[in-house]
């Protein structure tokens, strides 16, 4: 069932402790198949050197396992709410990646300080607030995933235009039209993350790119005038 | 003599370099053996490159060495008195793990602010106090084992729920149910003690994550309704 | 066309990744042929693993591509203008390298505070303005080229004498005699960015190396009195 | 002519590269033959990649070149100096590695914060003043090594209890009683000085460690009563 796809996942998936996004199991990566409205998931726990294509977990939206050995990653029902309400995502990634998880334990969004930021990310990266105590206790990953899709929805932000967020005292989520693409954004997050703190420790008082810099790259690379790449050939 | 621990001590050994933990020969990795109520420990200032599972070291719990052609780790009398009171600890890892010495040095605690760090320790990481100048003149790495037993009674610390300390003006101490997890919990260390950092220099202000995060964080990987992983297959 | 000047500059592109000087795509390097008045550059967007010699864009100084099957590298028209008014530049280099991009998002220019700055820079390496909504709407990378031509012109600064600048928001820009000397020189600007933000955070009050001893590191390796390496044997 | 102690040298200037210590040729190794009062060195710019034993350059005490085909490192007149009033150093290095290096910068001694530090160095690693410009401008390099000499003389510091220091605004000088015993100076200053850095991050208002903890570390090391390692078999 959905081989392909699976075999996909699992790619992506070793791509985190390629890009040393991961230690140990500390992260995971999903893919959607929107047609069957199933998408396909790393196993809990499971150390990424003993990972196979059939491992990959098999899930419905509503987050109950369709196939699969294993048990599917702890984060299931987080990436379910994700792609029930995102509806243009098809992959998305959940690390500890050190950075990003720094700027997440720290409680604030990251600012857009310069191009590299620009190229993937409409604006500020924002750190979702922590769940209230009602929220963990009743269902706590499923409510992680609901609150990144209503914050989302409540800044007004298209979640392609800024592919990713921080959950406060946590770590990252990344997303992308596939999982290859929420790796990507994964990567860049952290590479991100790691530049604005050094940023601001250059000059405390620094402030966000101007607005029509941050424009002029979001679009180079995004719509129908990006002109960055191979595409228009 | 208990070769099977020995290739396990020296495999355990190894994963320090692996890991980044050691610079030459600055750390060393134990197990025990509970019937035998011996243990089993890395020959002192021997490098890695040049290590041997029949150099292992068998020592009893009062820090005499029973078996082995070379001397065990000068750190030896601080992981026999740990095995002694530390009942349930099956594995014990020293090194001077560049972030966790760091925080070491400062004489600070490792603060939870985030989920990094509840997944595995329950509440902050400990930082003692410097040893007495009569402890230091008497028994140096005996009362370093001895500090560490009387101070996570004192603290009412579960050593099993906060698997590691940080020793004043020195270094980490971690500790696990056996070898391999020992060297984990000294990974996740250096891990958590690096974003701590990370997360002051960001928001200078940042508190302790929510309680009630970190316990559904701690008791999701710990006790009778852990779900993370595949244990409940 | 040009095939020695290809092989050159897809050699020094690899030695990005070498370097680790970039993620993803984010770098190109060119290199000029003065006799032809033609640059070679890196194709836009191509990953580095999957580039090859025969992939590189032959373009002119007004930036027009004169061969190749793919896009030359969307900063092509910086680097076009560099060629044209600065005439002892043989090869150029942009990255997203992220200790001088640090540098550029902080809108600071990196004071010289030491030898291996001064081995290689003559002074601070400056950090240029960010364009204006004009110049940006206009002609992006061709400003950002006339920018930093015309900023060099008006601090009175020979580009051979520092051969690197920061793009505020942006990014570095490194060049050299040659492709692999531009290549160096995004090396030691990513190095000595790095010991600068380190040397403030060590010391917040510090100041630049005096200036006896910039000269005399400065003109240890350049000009006719250079006595550093085999030159003179 | 020495050919045992170039290979021995040539040996200690690779292990640059493999600790990290270098970026390009920003480094050099020497060792001694106290008998025949003849040093080998590095010879001047040239990559490691391409080394050779034979490359290797004789010089005698007042810096003359007495065997060799290539230039000397530029730095030979300041180890010359060196070997010349250190009579129990057998090695020399010095490098730009990055952290002791933005010490240097800074101009600040590194404290001792720890038993890593105690367990090498006895007390702080020092940084020295700039040469004046008259010193400078007579002859850089043999003053630099005047230096090292006379400032440990009015310091009172044994070179081989504290064997490292810091040339402000320029990098480190770390030596050893042979050319490996120098690189593990030079790794173990890198480290100290990386660990030193952080540890004030965490703590702005650290003090160094207490007197009697250093002491026990430097003597479980150093001199008749030392008990780490397997010398005492």
């Amino acid at each position: 069932m959905l081989e392909d796809l699976k075999k996909v996942v699992y790619e992506a998936n070793m791509m985190l402790p390629e890009y040393k996004l991961v230690t140990f199991t500390w992260g995971n990566v999903s893919a959607v198949d929107r047609e069957a409205k199933l998408f396909v998931i790393k196993p809990s726990g499971v150390p990424y050197e003993d990972l196979k294509p059939e491992d990959m977990v098999v899930v419905d939206f509503d987050g109950n396992k369709i196939e699969g050995k294993m048990n599917p990653s702890s984060d299931t029902p987080s990436h379910a709410v994700m792609y029930k309400y995102f509806e243009k995502v098809g992959g998305i990634v959940h690390t500890h990646s050190p950075y990003a998880t720094s700027w997440a334990q720290s409680g604030r969004s990251i600012p857009c300080y310069g191009t590299t930021h620009a190229d993937y990310y409409y604006g500020e990266i924002p750190c979702l607030r922590v769940l209230t105590a009602e929220e963990i206790d009743e269902a706590y990953e499923l409510n992680t995933g609901k609150l990144i899709v209503n914050e989302f929805k409540r800044m007004n932000k298209d979640p392609m235009a800024v592919p990713a967020c921080l959950c406060k005292n946590h770590g990252p989520f990344a997303w992308g039209k596939n999982a290859v693409d929420a790796v990507h954004s994964a990567v860049v997050l952290e590479e991100v993350a790691k530049m604005a703190l050094r940023t601001e420790i250059i000059n405390p008082k620094v402030e966000p790119a101007p607005q029509v810099l941050q424009d002029k790259h979001y679009y180079r690379k995004h719509g129908a005038n990006a002109y960055y790449g191979q595409g228009n050939n």
